[in-house]
């Protein structure tokens, strides 16, 4: 993959630009998220300031835009998967979740996570003296890059010296690996293009395999409990046959569909309650360090109405 | 007010139907729930099925439409209040926050609350043998009637007999009521439109007067955490000069703005934590009465990230 040439990128003129996601209505121009498979009759709509970037990576349909009043907005195969007015809140409960339930987290590893959020996370625990080494495996290069452009409070990390970045299939890289990982995050795009194998049975099996016994795995779900329940069960239900341990915890953000969005949280540690954190930092400096994040939030994550709870049990 | 003709309500076209919340796209009609003021660049679209009904009231726009995967919904002035699918949530919430963290309710008000759902809930604990009377104030008497015809799972109980439904301005009954309330629950709209006056000081001071000692009133602010977070922490700082406990709870749910609707709970017994139910059901009579609430999410719904909790303390 060529670097692309991020100091002359060209401007996009708004009027002239089509994108099967953009409508204009009355004289402003709105990007909406829309999908007939996986949330049909339901949209979510941002009003567009500027297009930054359009094109068709190897592997998706990658537009960034600036939007009016959600910062700048990065989408693939038309689903958001960031806005800088509230992408804390996704990458700190991902990452943070599983780092503060682990008694001892030196490795993890990041499949996915081409904005580099979650990395820009993970380094604030390697600041704290816990974690050691950082790998991140993702398929696009192209992500990464135009991330350090137009999402430069994300993607600033991943040249850092603790961070190890491989650019290749998440799915090839489990397959192939001798290392064992403490933590391991899941933060791919949703279950259509490049990241449908990331919500199978086998993929389970490779990521039990790359872990220490004690080791915790977070992925992205794709889903909510307001969306496709029998489909979110089914996929807990698939996690529990690999996992001993398997919990459901919900992310509340705007720019998710539904507003939220759910994370399976897995070890082979039958004992551990990974819905209370294990490890606490002071007060002031858990504060400090994270927007969203905290260990009230650690904990109601996993709180669900009594109709989903239920679902979700049997 | 002369009563709708509920039998024979007109057949609409939708392709010949304008509105200003109704756009074409492809083949299909999508509402868009938009304002400028209140939540610039932002939207919640949801595909329509069929316009059931649309008026200009007295008071207000109404439009009704069934949706291709929300059911039914009613929206008022563009903003959606309240969709089959998940209104549920915002019902049960709003009802049961109060009532459960109250020892002894027997008396309930409810401001506004046309579409019958908090009635719902309060019926509940009528039958549990705990609210003996039920007031509901109501300004428009067209939501009420079209609420049985196009809502009838919530609006079945304005005719109950614990129920005494008045056709009146909230504030105007408010100044002139010499009862006291054990609960007041202010379902309005949102501070567009007739219900403006609901989110001033004025209006705190009438709740105060009209509630018992140990009274607690709860109020959707029409806000969440996202949007305004300065309007909202002036809404509490007002809320703060009249009552002195004042606390704010999250409701999350797909069909409002965000993800998700802000609550305030105040009573003047400075002792009582509304934070934690005071009363509870047998976990099967809970999980049988409700489908969002229990008393977990009670307690989760006042858990706030970090730097919305730091923003609303201060």
């Amino acid at each position: 993959m060529s670097p692309i040439d991020l100091n002359n990128i060209p401007i996009i003129d708004l009027d002239s630009f089509t994108h099967e996601t953009i409508f204009k209505q009355g004289d402003k121009y709105w990007f909406f998220e829309k999908s007939e498979d996986a949330f049909p009759g339901q949209a979510f709509g941002l009003e567009i300031n500027q297009i930054l970037y359009h094109t068709k990576s190897q592997f998706q349909d990658i537009l960034i835009f600036k939007s009016l009043s959600f910062g700048n907005v990065l989408v693939l195969n038309g689903i958001i998967q960031c806005t800088e007015k509230d992408e804390f809140a996704y990458q700190e409960l991902i990452t943070h979740l599983p780092v503060m339930s682990h008694p001892n987290p030196t490795k993890a590893l990041v499949i996915g996570g081409g904005d580099c959020g979650v990395i820009r996370e993970l380094i604030k625990h390697v600041e704290l003296g816990t974690i050691e080494s950082i790998t991140m495996v993702e398929i696009d290069d192209m992500v990464i890059q135009l991330s350090t452009k137009f999402l430069p409070e994300m993607a600033k990390y991943h040249n850092h010296p603790k961070v190890n970045l491989i650019i290749d299939d998440g799915f090839k890289f489990l397959k192939s690996t001798q290392e064992k990982f403490d933590i391991i995050i899941t933060d791919s795009s949703d279950p259509e293009g490049p990241a449908e194998e990331f919500f199978q049975i086998n993929y389970f099996k490779l990521l039990l395999n790359a872990l220490q016994k004690d080791g915790i795995v977070i992925m992205q779900s794709s889903e909510n409990i307001w969306l496709n329940l029998s489909y979110l069960k089914n996929l807990l239900k698939k996690a529990k046959t690999i996992f001993k341990n398997v919990k459901y915890s919900q992310c509340y953000m705007p720019s998710y569909t539904s507003g939220s969005l759910g994370l399976i949280i897995a070890t082979n540690d039958e004992l551990k309650d990974v819905t209370k954190p294990l490890r606490k930092l002071k007060p002031s400096l858990e504060a400090n360090l994270f927007k969203y994040y905290n260990s009230n939030i650690h904990q109601s994550s996993f709180v669900l109405p009594t109709w989903a709870q239920n679902e979700l049990k049997n």
